[in-house]
């Protein structure tokens, strides 16, 4: 962890990685998994199945990334991956009102303990923005369910560019109408904090170590340096000198 | 006033326009430009500078539209305007930072004394958009000074075309994830509404007489029908069925 003293009062804009980062995506699909066993009666592994879903999630951006398929929102790639697993987990019998609601369950994830508290502080200083993969309506909706104050929703599919692609970190420093440094990415993964740094953006490094559930993977930091790391967002407004 | 019912379950978004129907920018302009005539010691005409101001405002969109010029964000547009009208108005001596300083105050406008309120009701039943021709930092900086509690800043910018074109309005649902007729445009302007409605979208015209100061112009609704014509923003909310 770096303790290089950090100015905050050149920070304007936090931008913030979502999935993962913000909210606990992993508990709340095996949640969702958890109550449509119930009202259909089914046997599923839904922590396998989450975690399949999410598996999809790189390679099918990568195809859109390349050229492979036409631009697709995140809804629309979820909705692919998803069909591909249904018949892998004893599911393709589900209509599509439930495939539907299913592929919903992202706009329905809770936040981790911390991020509703942590994100009103930091608002009381700073413009607070998503920059995620998420499709807008997926991070509209899922503020509403989950309580995040946004002052804006930046997403992926206003630049047509995936994360890491720079274009989404410059994109959003240019419609915040702030110059590259005085925006802060923050996430729980190195590579999105890699790429936003690459593109000139300041970074926090807020590890989630239950993203991928008890004893999940956490990836390594490696030799990357960010200019603030922090336990959670109320740790990270304390270190922006946001008031509790 | 049409008195038709109408039947607020299939509503699913509010997309507002911003200057004149949630903010009063006419007053807000003025009282920006008082302080700098107090601060700098200048007598200056600051309502026939505000409205001369605004007048520019559509011959500068109609340039871009047209392709004249290259696509500019409104902070662009608004000091193209106030850079031609400072000599006029006597004041050639503002310095860089105070002409930059001075553009700005379109994102310190002042809500109308229903909007804060009325928005807030209308939060717990429906998502809450801007949809304006303001650039998304303005929207964005313009939430935070006068507590708009946006569930998304859509804006103009991320569309490349202003306000009536019907992309702006097309690409709003799109966004938003829904369909056209659950996107309702909330309005001051009649010609904003009928484009709105011309893209498939429902309307909610909410006339503020004051906009452009007392005895101000008011533009002519003409044979055009509304879905609801609502006095503000609670009035607004009620034929809505949200609650008080």
């Amino acid at each position: 962890m770096t303790t290089t003293p950090f100015d905050s009062t050149a920070i304007r804009a936090l931008v913030f990685d979502v999935f993962g980062t913000v909210v606990d995506w992993r508990s709340s699909i095996i949640r969702e998994g958890a109550r449509l066993s119930v009202a259909k009666n089914l046997q599923v592994e839904w922590p396998a199945f989450a975690d399949a879903w999410r598996a999809g999630y790189q390679p099918a951006m990568q195809r859109a990334r390349a050229g492979e398929i036409a631009w697709t929102n995140l809804d629309g790639l979820h909705r692919t991956i998803l069909d591909g697993l249904l018949p892998r987990f004893g599911l393709s019998g589900l209509s599509e009102y439930e495939r539907e609601h299913l592929n919903r369950a992202w706009h329905r994830l809770d936040p981790w303990p911390d991020s509703v508290a942590g994100l009103n502080r930091l608002k009381s200083h700073f413009v607070i923005s998503t920059l995620s993969n998420g499709n807008v309506a997926l991070l509209v909706n899922m503020a509403k369910h989950a309580g995040l104050a946004w002052d804006c929703v930046l997403s992926a599919e206003l630049f047509q560019h995936y994360k890491p692609d720079p274009e989404v970190y410059q994109g959003a420093a240019r419609l915040l109408g702030v110059k590259r440094d005085e925006v802060m990415m923050v996430a729980a993964h190195p590579s999105d904090l890699v790429a936003a740094q690459r593109a000139g953006l300041r970074t926090a490094y807020v590890p989630r170590p239950l993203e991928w559930g008890e004893g999940g993977i956490v990836a390594p930091v490696g030799d990357a340096v960010f200019d603030i790391t922090a336990a959670d967002f109320n740790a990270l407004a304390t270190r922006l000198g946001a008031r509790a």
